[in-house]
């Protein structure tokens, strides 16, 4: 079954408001088994919301405005719904109480005659309450298709989703069952990837499969649709067995976990902790980690040590080596990891230095150039690479490639 | 001059991927002095590429799509604008010592074969430039109408738009003077902001005035259109000094600078020094301040003193302050920051300590609590909120609040 959403309003033609109702519609569909095939954005005029209506009514069964429900005159989705359906608008006299009601409850005074025009639903439509605003929202058949109207106040348009719209859905549509696994890969491109999956993804009966780039890599997601549970699981698992074999520790996490998530879950399972030396990265790191919740039972501590006095003091890199190898140098950086774990005590301790730019960079330590160790019970690795691009890709290229180097060194020791 | 936005993607109409790329072209175009009529989400399939393609090109004199230029079987924008021209693609093989300079750069090995299909262009197009990935866009004309195509990938659409597309529009298109200013609020809310400046901004003339919640506060943005540039110079001026006079330091920067860049500009021009310990941002903060280039020149050092022992290792905070009071209290937000001001020899020295949550709150510290010290040659201030929301959103907010402190502080110091 087919959805087409129309998002009405000329502040997000305009750029004034970021349209997050459409994404989150989306995924509340694909959820359901619809499937969405076309998304618009409409300028408050009714003869052009009437266009979107009837060309969207004639691709798809499901029909779903969200915005251009309020009270004032630029408000026209209602008339636009009305002029496509070729009928007329009726003042909805049993929803009065519900709008005194509200006007009680969050704006106690005396309603303004413009917020009537709300209740001017198009003839024959179903109204959807709204708990907590004054427009309703509406449902009303257009031909074959089922056109849906909510406001465009985010709050509102999930509250009425949830409380009016999926109930309804679900007793009176016929939705396919969905299943999705998303396995989350690092250290490949897209192509490459499409590459390595070629010839065997062919086999899978009955399973999509989709790559998305996706900080820090690609997510490879299969997708199943059908009638049969036991027959989907069946054709997933043997997806999944081949994704595994070929993909191995290029997967990082699956659904929605992310790298750092990935990574602190391997500690905690092992009972080992990090700390982290950043110098270039200046904290990114760190801040990649801690956005994890519980967090504190593996990360020990982060060090941003920009200047050379905060690395002799704070990890005791000898002077010596910065004046010999400059602070942006594998003995550095083999230095600040090693004084790391050495002062903190985790069991792995990585460190970053590097020239992140745009300034600072030299014909032998050019800009982009990372030096990089990470400290640990079998010894200290190294390594380098030298970025392109903006202050801020070095960054966070240099921070997802550590990160994921941490990960598969946690797997190593095991 | 009407432009309307074709969004390509499969990936977007699933809810996989928030667009933001729409709302980034609708409000850059309306810097541009063009008006956005029109956007539409397409899935990746060629006819229904080429319909949309033909659709917009006879309501809107610039076509934009962006999406659908990567190397994989589902990227169809070539094929499909080709397709709604009535032309053939053809393989741009001027374009191959790019592709390669590109694989050179960021993924040093053989070439996927694949990756040549992105050189395959509508006939008649000229290609536009991609400085940090493989997919070239194009521009061709279609009849009266301006097709241009760039990457759905953020940062290489607005690089592809800086570099090659506004200048070729600015100098191709006939488009009306627009100059705006952006003066960036903190501290104050969208409606705070309109209450402040009513009255007033009636009486500019000619001077349109727009806000933008743009974290870390509220833009203020006033536009002038017009041809008579003399005037509007004086008109906009009159609106900056208004605005500069009732706002004041809420103002932390102008046009695009960030609030740690402002931070910092105001460092190097008093020659002070910055270092920042960190519990519950967890390196956030630093890597705010190291995200400016030439940080260096004033940010000396951060810790991420996540455990207590780092918090009495690192800087020196007292064993007995945090068995009386605990980490999330003010005495060991004041010992963190001075005990890493006197450490480091910074002029200010930062301190957070909090529950970032989504666990270890208690009755008497509930999640979101934080305590904040800020220690300079004026003495330590020390202040606490409690945030609500999600951990990622209490850290944010910390954070920002924290920096805009630390600016109030360094201009206090006057």
């Amino acid at each position: 079954m087919r959805a087409q959403i129309l998002t009405i309003g000329d502040e997000i033609l305009a750029g004034d408001i970021q349209d997050t109702n459409f994404r989150e519609l989306a995924q509340v569909f694909r959820g359901l088994g619809l499937l969405v095939t076309g998304h618009v954005t409409v300028p408050d005029q009714v003869d052009l919301i009437a266009e979107a209506v009837r060309r969207a009514a004639s691709e798809a069964e499901i029909v779903f405005l969200t915005g251009g429900l309020g009270p004032t005159p630029d408000d026209l989705t209602r008339a636009g719904v009305a002029k496509a359906l070729g009928v007329a608008q009726v003042r909805r006299e049993d929803l009065v109480p519900r709008l005194e009601e509200i006007f009680r409850k969050y704006a106690p005074r005396k309603i303004p005659q413009i917020n009537y025009t709300q209740l001017d639903l198009p003839e024959g439509a179903e109204p959807l309450i709204n708990g907590i605003g004054t427009a309703p929202g509406f449902r009303v058949a257009h031909g074959d298709a089922l056109v849906f109207a909510v406001p465009g106040i985010p709050r509102e348009m999930r509250l009425m989703l949830e409380n009016e719209i999926l109930p309804w859905m679900k007793e009176n549509l016929d939705l396919p069952d969905i299943e999705t696994r998303v396995f989350r890969t690092i250290g490949l491109g897209e192509s490459a990837l499409v590459e390595m999956l070629e010839g065997t993804m062919d086999q899978w009966r009955g399973v999509g499969v989709a790559f998305y780039p996706q900080m820090p890599g690609v997510d490879v997601k299969l997708t199943h649709h059908g009638k049969d549970a036991r027959r989907m699981e069946r054709e997933l698992d043997r997806a999944e067995s081949d994704i595994r074999r070929i993909l191995r520790d290029h997967i990082y996490a699956t659904g929605t976990q992310s790298l750092a998530a990935a990574l602190g879950e391997a500690l905690v399972q092992r009972s080992q902790s990090l700390a982290i030396a950043e110098s270039c990265t200046g904290g990114a790191i760190a801040a990649m980690i801690t956005a994890v919740p519980g967090a504190s039972r593996y990360f020990l501590e982060g060090a941003v040590t920009y200047s050379n006095q905060a690395k002799v003091r704070v990890l005791g890199v000898p002077e010596r080596l910065l004046e010999e190898h400059g602070a942006v140098s594998e003995p550095v950086a083999r230095a600040m990891a090693e004084g790391l774990r050495a002062r903190s005590g985790a069991d792995f301790a990585l460190a970053t230095t590097g020239i992140a730019g745009p300034g600072g960079g030299t014909e032998d330590k050019p800009v982009g150039l990372v030096h990089m160790a990470l400290a640990h019970a079998r010894g200290t690795e190294a390594w380098s690479h030298t970025g392109t691009g903006t202050r801020a890709m070095i960054i966070a290229r240099t921070s997802r490639t550590a990160l994921d180097r941490v990960r598969r060194a946690i797997l190593a020791g095991d």
